[in-house]
C-alpha cells in the first residue's frame, strides 16, 4: 500500500496501529520519499483475503491526513507478465551453435525423423512435453469464465508439472466449447506433445472428449479433474480405513456429486473392490430404473447403488462408513455424521468452501478431510498428475489405464509410513518428494487395458 | 567417433593421419579405457556434411586392427530431449508460493480477468507468447515431412526467438495439411498467445490461411516465410542499390519463384516504389493476359511486368538491375548476369543450394547475396523475426501492416553505416544486438493500415 501522508508527528504509528486494529500484519513500513509537507510511505501488510484487503484500506484512508495513494497485491504482482517461460537447452552464442541448433544442422534431424518417425519423441520436446487444455467452461470454483481468464490457472498448473515433475508443460486454452471442435483441436495438435492434460472442462462434455481423444491418438489422455482427484481420494480414503480398521470392500460409501470428480471417483473405487456406492445428487440417490436420468447417470446408476437405496443425502448417509463430497459448499449438516456408522470417514472437497466445516465435522467424524491448506488432510491432485505424466512419459505410454490409477493411488497411500499414520495424516504434503518418484514409478510398472 | 583399437604402437597416430588424408579436422583423441589386448579411443572431429562424415568413418575402419564401435553426430546429440524447456517464472517453494501461484490465490487474478478481459496479456503470458504453427508442409528445402519431422525446426525457431528478442514462443505442429482445419485450429487455440507466427505451410495454401486468420483473429499473423524474408531482402537490396549508386524507384528487378517468399518479396517491393518487376517461374515470365495462370499467379500478374516481358528467365534478365531467386538450385547460368546492366545485383536465395554458385556469380555481379552462411551477405530470417514480434507485442498491435515492413527493411539496413557499407557487407550479422531493437523500434513506430 502506497500512502501520501502529512509529515506530521506519530503518522506512521497511526497507520500501523489502524492495520493491526483491522486485524491485518505488517511486515514493514518504509518511507519512500520525504519533503517539508509530504510523506510517501510504502506499508507491506498480509490480509486475509481480497476483502480483509479492502478493509485494511479502508482503516487507512479513514486517518485524518493520511490518503491511499495505491494498493497492490503481491498476488496481483507475482501473475505480472504470466508465470512460465520458454528457455532454451543449447547454447546459442555463434554461428557454429546457430547452424546445429537451426538451418543448416537441423535440417539433418528433420530429415532423419521424416524416414523414423518412432524417434521424434527422443530427439524432440515431444518426449517430455504435455499440453495443459481447456476451455475455461469449469474452472477452479469460478465456473465457466472462458479460455482467457483461465489462462493463469493453465501456467499454474504448468509451472507445477515442471516444479513436482520436470515435465515441460504449455497451457492451450482453446476459443470454443463445442465437442467436436475442441476433440479436433486436440487432435490436430497432438504431434507435438507426449501427453494431454485435460484441465476444467465442464461434464458431460469432459467425458465423451476425453473418450474419442482416447480412441484416436497416440499419446495419453489424461482428465485431471477426473483421475488426478479420483487418485487421491482413493490413496486418502485407503489410509483414513487404515485408522480405522475397515475394509474397502466391506464399505458402505455415500458420493455427493456426479460430475467429472464424482464420476471418476466412483469408477475408481469399484475398481477398487468397493461393492456399495450410493451417489447422490441434488435430486437425491441415483438409482437403476430412473427413466429421467441423463444417460451419463444412467451409466452411473448402471453399476452403483445395489440396494436400491433411494432419498435425500441425509437418508442415504444414516450407516454409511464414508461420506466423500465432490458437489457444493454447507450441503452436509454435521449431526448427520452422527447418523453414519461407527467411526465414520469425512472427505469434504468442494472447492473453496467444503460441503461441512471440517472442524464441526471433526466433532462427529473419525476421519476428516478436505481441499484446504488450512486444515489436515488436504486432498490435493498435486499428489497425482506430475508422476502420473512422470511416469507416462517415461514409459512413452500410448494409453492410461485403470490399473495404473490403482497402482498411483496405493503409492501416494503407501508414502505415509504405518508409524506416521493418524486420523490428521492421511494423505503426505505435496512438498515430499518421494511422492511424485512413487507415483511414476507405479505408473511405469502398470500393466495395460483401458481406464 | 568411438574406436576399439589394437594396443599397438601408432595406432592412434594412423587413425589421426588418416582423418586428416581424408579431409576431417581432429579436435582431440581421448583414451577412454587401455587393457592389455584393446585400447578405446574417443575422437572428436570435424566434417563437412553428413556424408563427408561417413567417409572419415570408412577411413578409420579401414585402418588394420581398427573397428569402429559407434559415431555419435554432435548435432543429434544436442537435439536429444528437444532444445527447449518451461521454466517457471515465480518461486514455488512452499504453501505461500503455491497458494499465490495457483489455487486459492490464482483464483482471484482469474476471476479479475474474466471481469477485465483486457488485462489478460498483462497478467499472463500472452502478453509475451508466440505461437509457432506449421503443418510441416514445406520445411526449409525438405519438402512436405509431416509436423513431427518438422518439431527441431520449430523448436529451433522458439530458442531463436527467446536468444535474439526474450519472446517465450512454443512449437505447434498440425496433424493436418487442410486449409479450414488449419485455421480453425489456429483460432482455437489464439487466447493463449500474443501472435502467431506461421512457418513453413506450402503456397497457395498458406495465402488463404494467413489472410483469413488476419480477419478473424485479434492478434498479428505473420507468416515469416513470406514476410520475414521480404523485409530481409529489401534490407538488403535497399544496401545493395547503395553499393552500386542506384535508385529503387527505377530498378529493374527479376524475381524468379512465385511461391509464398517470392510473392510476399515483390509485394514489398512493390509498397517500397519499385515499378518494374518481373516474376518468372519454371514455365517462364508471369504476364498478365495468361489465362492458364492460377489465381494467385493471375494477382501476381496484374501488379508486375509493366513492360509485358515474356520468355524464359535467361530472356527476362537481359539488362535487368537485379536478380532475386527464391525458386530452385542452379537455375541462373553466371554468364547470364553478363547480359544484365551495369553492376548488376544478384540475390541466390534458394536453400540449402542456390540458384548460382556465389563464387561463380560473383565474377560477373557487382553485388552477390545468398541464404548460405559460408559467402559475404548471409540472407537470413533471423535478422526479421525477433524484432518483429518483440515490436508487435511491444506495441500489443492487432494487425501486422505494410508500413511496419517496410520500416523493419529500413531499420536493418540503416544497421550498416555507410562507412561500413561494401559489396562485401549490405547486411547485419545476426549476432548485432543492435538489429532486434532496431525492428522493434521501427515496428513499435508504424502507422497502421493492411499488409
Amino acid at each position: 500500500m502506497r500512502l501520501h501522508t502529512a509529515p506530521d508527528h506519530g503518522i506512521v504509528g497511526a497507520v500501523a496501529t489502524a492495520i493491526s486494529a483491522a486485524g491485518g500484519v505488517v511486515t514493514a513500513i518504509d518511507v519512500v520519499d520525504s519533503t517539508r509537507d509530504r510523506l510517501v510511505l510504502d506499508v507491506t501488510c498480509s490480509a486475509s483475503d481480497a476483502e480483509h484487503s479492502k478493509r485494511l484500506e479502508q482503516a487507512v484512508d479513514a486517518i485524518d491526513g493520511v490518503e491511499v495513494y495505491k494498493v497492490s497485491d503481491r498476488t496481483f504482482l507475482l501473475h505480472i507478465g504470466g508465470k512460465i517461460e520458454v528457455t532454451s537447452k543449447v547454447p546459442l552464442r555463434n554461428r557454429d551453435d546457430l547452424s546445429m541448433a537451426y538451418t543448416p544442422g537441423v535440417g539433418r534431424v528433420s530429415m532423419a525423423l521424416a524416414e523414423n518417425p518412432d524417434d521424434v519423441s527422443r530427439l524432440t520436446i515431444k518426449g517430455n512435453s504435455v499440453a495443459v487444455v481447456t476451455d475455461g467452461s469449469a474452472v477452479l470454483g469460478l465456473g465457466n469464465i472462458g479460455p482467457g481468464a483461465a489462462l493463469p490457472v493453465m501456467e499454474g498448473k504448468a509451472a507445477l508439472f515442471k516444479r513436482f515433475a520436470g515435465i515441460d508443460a504449455w497451457p492451450i486454452c482453446l476459443a470454443s466449447q463445442d465437442t467436436d471442435e475442441i476433440v479436433r483441436a486436440v487432435e490436430m495438435i497432438a504431434p507435438g506433445f507426449g501427453g494431454i492434460n485435460l484441465e476444467d472442462i465442464a461434464a458431460p462434455r469432459c467425458f465423451e472428449i476425453e473418450q474419442r481423444l482416447r480412441e484416436s491418438l497416440d499419446i495419453p489422455v489424461f482428465h485431471d479433474d477426473q483421475h488426478g482427484t479420483a487418485i487421491v481420494v482413493l490413496a486418502a480414503l485407503t489410509n483414513a480405513l487404515r485408522v480405522v480398521g475397515k475394509k474397502l470392500t466391506d464399505s458402505r460409501v455415500v458420493v455427493s456429486g456426479a460430475g467429472a470428480a464424482g464420476t471418476a471417483i466412483v469408477t475408481l473405487l469399484i475398481a477398487a473392490g468397493v461393492s456399495d456406492v450410493v451417489v447422490v445428487d441434488k435430486e437425491g440417490a441415483i438409482c437403476s430404473g430412473d427413466g429421467s436420468l441423463s444417460p451419463a447417470h444412467t451409466e452411473l446408476a448402471e453399476v452403483t447403488n445395489p440396494r436400491h437405496v433411494q432419498g435425500s443425502l441425509q437418508e442415504c448417509l444414516v450407516d454409511a462408513d464414508v461420506f466423500i463430497g465432490v458437489s457444493a459448499p454447507g450441503i452436509l449438516q454435521p449431526e448427520w455424521i452422527g447418523t453414519m456408522a461407527e467411526k465414520p470417514v469425512v472427505f469434504a472437497l468442494a472447492n473453496p468452501d467444503p460441503e461441512v466445516d471440517p472442524a464441526e465435522a471433526e466433532k462427529y467424524a473419525a476421519v476428516v478431510a478436505s481441499g484446504r491448506s488450512d486444515y489436515p488432510n488436504q486432498i490435493n491432485n498435486v499428489l497425482a498428475f506430475p508422476g502420473v505424466f512422470r511416469g507416462l512419459l517415461d514409459a512413452r505410454a500410448r494409453d492410461i489405464t485403470i490399473d495404473m490409477l490403482l497402482r498411483a493411488a496405493d503409492a501416494i497411500a503407501h508414502v505415509v509410513r504405518d508409524e506416521e499414520l493418524n486420523p490428521n495424516f492421511i494423505i503426505p504434503t505435496v512438498f515430499n518428494t518421494q511422492v511424485p518418484k512413487a507415483v511414476a514409478a507405479a505408473i511405469r510398472g502398470a500393466g495395460t487395458g483401458d481406464a
